[in-house]
C-alpha cells in the first residue's frame, strides 16, 4: 500500500468507470498495443525505476519553462503553488511505475477517469484541497504527449540498451500515453459522442 | 487547385475555426515544434510525395484488418462503401502532402474543423453524400496516430536517409499528428473545455 496522498489507484470507493474493459481492447487493437508491447513496459520498469526522481526533475523543468503549462498550478495571475507541485510530482512519480507495470484491470481504469477529472474543472484542485486555476484546457493535453514520448528514451537507453529493445520499450510508452490521454480525456467529451 | 471531390481547404466559404492562431502557437509550445519541425516536415514531403500510394495502400490495409474501423465506412452491419472508402483515399492522400507542407495558415485550421466535424456525427457522411454509421467513437481518434507514426518511417528512410534526419522528420511527424488529432476534436468537446 502507498501513502502517497490523493493516490487512489484500487481504491474501491472511486466511482467506476464508464469506459469498460472492452473499450479498453478496442483502443488496443486501434494502436497495435499487444502482449509484446506489456512485455516492453515492465523491462522498461527496470529501466526507469531508479530514474524516477531524475525523469521528474527533466519533466517539471519543461512545465516550469512553459508559462501556459505552470499556470495549472496556480491561482489567475498568482505564482505556481509549491505544495500543488509537490503533491502532483509524487503522484507523477508513481504514474511512471503504473504505466510501466502495465496493468489493466478496472481499478486501473477507474483511476484513469479520476486523472482525467483531476484535469477538469469537474474535480480540478480538489485531490489536493488548493486553490489554482480551475480547469486545464482539452488542446493542452494531446501535444503533452510529444515530450512525455521524447524525453523518456535516454532514460531507456542507460545501461547500453540495444537500440531495438530501445525502440521496442518507446514504442510501448507512446501506445500507453495515447490510450491514457484518450482516458483522461473523458470528462471533457460531450455526453455520448465518447 | 485541386479538384479532389470534398476537398475544401483554403474554401473561403468554410465556417471560421473557433480555435484561434493563438491556440496553435499555444499547442506548438507544448509539443515543442519550432521551425526545425516545420523544415523537418517539408524535408519529408520530398521522401514522401512519390509513395503516396503505397502509404495509403498500407493505411488502408490496416483500417481493412480492423473491423471497428472499417465499419466507419459502412451501414450498421453492411459491406463497406467502396465509394466512400475511395472518396476518403483521395483527401487522405492529399492530406498527406498537406501536413507535411506546414503551412499553418488561418485556412488550414478552418478546414482541420471541417475534418473534425465529418468524423463527428454533427457532419460526418455529408461530404460525400453516403449513408454509412454516423459517427466515429472520440475513443477511435487518439490511439489511431500510433499506427500513422509508426508506418511512416520506412517511406522516410528510402534512398538511405540517415538516421538522424529520419529520426527528425517522424518526430516532427507526430508533432503534427498530435495537434491535428486535437483540432479534430474539437466537435467532440464539451462547450468552454476546449
Amino acid at each position: 500500500m502507498t501513502t502517497i496522498p490523493g493516490y487512489r489507484h484500487g481504491d474501491p470507493t472511486l466511482p467506476a468507470s464508464p469506459v469498460r474493459p472492452d473499450d479498453l481492447e478496442r483502443m488496443k487493437k486501434t494502436c497495435l498495443f499487444g502482449e509484446a508491447d506489456a512485455a516492453a513496459l515492465r523491462e522498461a520498469k527496470e529501466k526507469l525505476a531508479p530514474h524516477v526522481e531524475a525523469i521528474l526533475d527533466v519533466w517539471y523543468g519543461f512545465v516550469a519553462s512553459q508559462p501556459h503549462l505552470v499556470a495549472a498550478f496556480a491561482e489567475p495571475g498568482g505564482p505556481p503553488s509549491a505544495e500543488y507541485l509537490g503533491a502532483v510530482r509524487r503522484r507523477f512519480g508513481q504514474w511512471i511505475l503504473d504505466t510501466t507495470s502495465a496493468d489493466y484491470s478496472p481499478a486501473w481504469l477507474d483511476y484513469q477517469l479520476e486523472i482525467g477529472r483531476r484535469h477538469h474543472r469537474i474535480g480540478k484542485n480538489r485531490a489536493d484541497g488548493v486553490e489554482a486555476a480551475d480547469h486545464i484546457r482539452f488542446l493542452d493535453l494531446i501535444p503533452l504527449v510529444y515530450p512525455i514520448f521524447a524525453t523518456i528514451r535516454p532514460f531507456l537507453e542507460q545501461g547500453g540498451t540495444p537500440a531495438a529493445r530501445v525502440d521496442a520499450m518507446q514504442h510501448a510508452w507512446l501506445k500507453s500515453l495515447l490510450m491514457q490521454i484518450t482516458l483522461w480525456s473523458h470528462p471533457y467529451v460531450r455526453e455520448g459522442d465518447f
